[in-house]
């Protein structure tokens, strides 16, 4: 089952760059659209989670945050869109890139509870946003700031990791299990990282071009059309520092990475 | 099962008024805050419905903009809270009173398909609005406005509307479906109405006042704290508005009502 997501080579976005074709050397814009399309496809599945647990909520009092911090997903979805607006792309032309790349993630990922469920929507968005956040380092120039300011607000699932923290912390099965959880969920979000690099090779460009901002080299860092460095590199460095983000998202929620 | 709801003279809050401790004439702040509760909290199971058919759209374009019209829920219930989060009360506090109101009304229509969910929530939003603003007619002075300014913005669920109104439009089997769900829905909608009004004698003494205002009956209007007219002919009066609302809003839709 994991056969399309670990295909050695699905992950080559830049490995063929360089040609008048090669959509990695597409223009700053076009790159900005690609992550805003990403960033925002994400922002709307995170609205679709949240209200889930909003509408079989077991009190009122959480229903109304959840159903609120789902809004405030779709606010934050509102500013990202709002950056290619003026270029007259609308949401769905954006986001249609990838329709439907969550649904192999979705399918492995049932939760079994409300509180696997909730979980399941913080760790999913918390790697998707750490993700957006590190090829957002691959932007250049008015860009990157324009990307940081749309999306650095307070993240909405705030409140859900402080529902959560609460739970686990009263309850020492529920935080085996949910830490049980967690583990399985990052293990497949990160599978459709890879997966959603490969078949995106603009995006893959931006990885590369933020890796090498972060580490000096100036040869394929943002603004230059340099071939960046290899494949294989990129990855396990962006899977790195993903994973590092996730053991602290599991530790402010008290559950063992 | 109609038993609690068709009981007669359980509509019955304004039947006993005039000693102090009834709850029928409290102070016109009490009446606004119960109003207000219940608008907020048919708010939140509206964002709850529509949020629920955005995350099974079929298409990511219809997907958006189910999203955006239950975010769009979300912020009418702000400004509706707004008007009593002055006196400190709490969204919670508020919409208390109606926690587990519709259970009974979701367990009874339960939706056979993602059309029959999406007209639910137009209908039973649509029957509950009509309601709050028929019951706002018996907010006397400055509450009456306020609501009005807080629930008269464009209601949310317009872009449903133009969603079933083009699916009917296509398909006369499916048209037939829908109309003759949407009567099931509204019946039991307006049993609902029954039931609430007799569970809350706030609600119910704004009806009294809201029709006495309507025609003309000066004792009972707005503003007094006279006994108003009899509880049947109130409900009825209610009924019949409702229904006529109803009937346009089918016909928006292309649908028999």
């Amino acid at each position: 089952m994991d056969e399309q997501r670990s295909t050695p080579g699905t992950w080559s976005g830049t490995g063929t760059t360089g040609g008048p074709q090669d959509p990695g050397a597409a223009a700053p814009d076009a790159l900005l659209e690609e992550l805003v399309g990403l960033a925002a496809y994400t922002e709307l599945a995170t609205f679709g989670l949240l209200a889930s647990r909003s509408v079989d909520a077991v009190d009122l009092a959480t229903r109304q945050t959840l159903a609120e911090a789902a809004a405030g997903s779709l606010e934050r979805q509102g500013r990202l869109l709002g950056l290619v607006a003026a270029d007259g792309r609308s949401a769905a032309a954006v986001m249609t890139p990838f329709a439907g790349a969550f649904a192999d993630f979705d399918a492995r990922t049932s939760p079994g509870s409300w509180s696997e469920g909730l979980l399941k929507g913080v760790v999913g968005h918390g790697v998707a946003q750490d993700l957006c956040r590190e090829l957002a380092a691959g932007l250049s120039g008015a860009g990157s700031g324009a990307f940081a300011r749309a999306y650095d607000e307070p993240a909405p699932g705030g409140w859900a990791t402080t529902l959560l923290a609460d739970a686990a912390a009263g309850d020492s099965v529920l935080a085996s299990r949910l830490a049980l959880w967690g583990r399985r969920v990052v293990g497949e979000a990160l599978g459709l990282v890879q997966t959603v690099l490969g078949e995106h090779p603009r995006l893959a460009r931006l990885a590369a071009r933020a890796r090498a901002a972060g580490t000096g080299d100036a040869a394929a860092a943002p603004g230059t059309t340099t071939e960046p460095g290899q494949d294989a590199d990129v990855l396990a460095w962006l899977l790195q520092r993903l994973t590092a983000e996730h053991t602290r998202r599991m530790d402010r929620l008290g559950l063992a990475a």
